[in-house]
């Protein structure tokens, strides 16, 4: 098969790639009807982190499982599946406390720009759906595998609750997503933070109530006269720098919840800031695996449409073109057809 | 009256200063039966925190009001009343959300080891008992003040439950009051770390079921032992030092809580490993007014001792001997009779 394989910074290459096959007795194949490029990718093709050689890329799926190891016992071909992008056993103490991307067992899932994929652990790690999503359900299964299950972590970690006043920070698909979850769980004010037109909008239809478009200490002091000079009672940070961070930090009341999802890069907080800022900090890889039925309920319900994030489509022969897109930022995610 | 000025690294001195007087509508004066030396009180002693001038020195109190200004309408002359190192108005927005220390009029309060002390925004600040506190009520109802209130947080911040296994980094008077409150809150499995041998004796009467000795990265491997290399769910931090929060991050199970109260000095959080910690981190000033209703209710109905914390008694003119006992870690933590 011919999958998606980064060469280094800019380089990726739509090649030849072994056909995946059964490694474990508890590996499934799943085969990938969309599959999409994902925010997260974009750190290793800008050259910010490092590629050790050849790698094939995407860590985002849901397809039709078409083989099963013989240590498998919940899944049979046939079935409609989402994963997340660890495996894991979703038994041991970690999982069982809702922390799935932190198992004992856990394993990257790589290798989903690609028409088939090995998933390990398929028992623990995917879900299958009672029906077949049909095309305009599609969209909105592939998000739940990364991005929405991680917007919905970053509001849960920020103590999104009804009435409250929310703040996110990062305008990417997660923090669009992260509008969403904020609106789901009952956020009556959901302000964004974005500078450009079009992601504007998008967090308008998915729920935001004002568009801050300051960053920095001009963001923050605009947040503070939007909330009486108090701050926010939740914030969900989407970005992973120090400067998102400190703006997230900042923007939230005492005792209000800061929710950070955006892998850090170079961020190290000062611990007296800290202390004193009284914020709850919560974070880290999304346990998408724990909200993967209610998720995908909330979307055969027509409760939510995280599929609206994809904003390009494209067949996969052509996910060179997709990377470009979002890295100059004409795209806010790439949906991508094998 | 004479109380205790601090001058310089290790330079305690009681002597003279002017009587305390109404200065705002909004103040009482009180008479202290009893005062007290703080761990924090050393960060400036040791040289650590910088002095500028000569400092009143002294933040813990509880007494009887001698005289309120025309604007307090809720104290009256006579009546014993607890506070916090912090004065604040109770009605603010940060007050309202139960993070007094953050209040939007926070005022320090300084001086209280002395016979007398000015406390502003009396209404605010200061909790009136229904009854006199006898002599064995009394060392307890002045660690409410500070250290009793602090632990409390920490315990809270950390999320001890019913059945919880908790650990708590410090065994200063805030770490052992932290043991009691996890105790309190219902800890099941209580590990204090400590070394000394005094210290553990009053942990394991506070309620610590385990002592760890070990600390660093063999501190946190015992605790992995006592855990099925899990993590405990509640982790207090009560030192404030880049070793005691690393050491906290780190025995605490993902999805856990850290709950930190010492003061950090020189602390900086690496963003990676916070985010793949999976901690929920939370401290900061304890916001002790809040607890104080509750706190008072526990010591009078006999459920909590924490004036057991005080080893050490000594007359208010003995200042300067207090201090040294508790630097060369002689005493856990002194008691002063004015």
């Amino acid at each position: 098969m011919r999958g998606a394989v980064l060469y280094g910074r800019g380089d990726v290459r739509f090649e030849d790639r072994p056909e995946p096959r059964i490694e474990e007795p508890t590996d499934a194949i799943i085969s990938l009807p969309v599959t999409c490029i994902c925010g997260s990718d974009l750190w290793p093709y800008r050259g910010i982190a490092p590629v050790a050689g050849p790698t094939p890329m995407g860590h985002e799926y849901c397809g039709i499982v078409e083989e099963v190891g013989r240590g498998v016992t919940s899944l049979k071909r046939g079935q409609f599946v989402i994963g997340s992008f660890f495996a894991c056993d979703n038994t041991c103490p970690n999982c069982q406390h809702g922390y799935q991307t932190s198992c004992q067992q856990k394993t990257p899932v790589i290798g989903a720009q690609a028409p088939r994929l090995r998933v390990p652990l398929a028992d623990g790690t995917l879900v299958a759906t009672r029906e077949m999503p049909d095309g305009d359900h599609l969209a909105s299964m592939l998000a739940l595998s990364d991005v929405m299950g991680t917007g919905w972590f970053a509001a849960e970690s920020a103590n999104v609750k009804p009435g409250t006043t929310v703040v996110v920070v990062g305008d990417g698909a997660v923090g669009l997503l992260g509008v969403l979850s904020a609106k789901e769980m009952g956020g009556e004010r959901i302000i964004a933070m974005s500078r450009h037109e079009s992601r504007q909008k998008l967090a308008r239809e998915f729920g935001a109530t004002d568009i801050v478009t300051e960053r920095g200490a001009e963001g923050v002091e605009r947040i503070k006269e939007l909330t009486n000079g108090v701050g926010a009672d939740s914030v969900l940070e989407c970005v992973g720098t120090s400067e998102s961070m400190m703006q997230a930090i900042q923007s939230t009341r005492p005792g209000g919840s800061v929710g950070y999802v955006g892998v850090p890069h170079g961020v190290s907080l000062d611990g007296q800031q800290l202390f004193f800022s009284h914020v709850h900090l919560h974070g880290g890889p999304a346990p998408v695996r724990q909200y993967l039925r209610q998720l995908i309920y909330l979307v055969f319900a027509g409760r939510i449409k995280p599929g609206k994030v994809f904003d390009l489509v494209l067949p996969l022969d052509r996910v060179a073109e997709g990377y470009r897109a979002m890295d100059e930022r004409r795209a806010i995610k790439t949906l991508l057809r094998p």
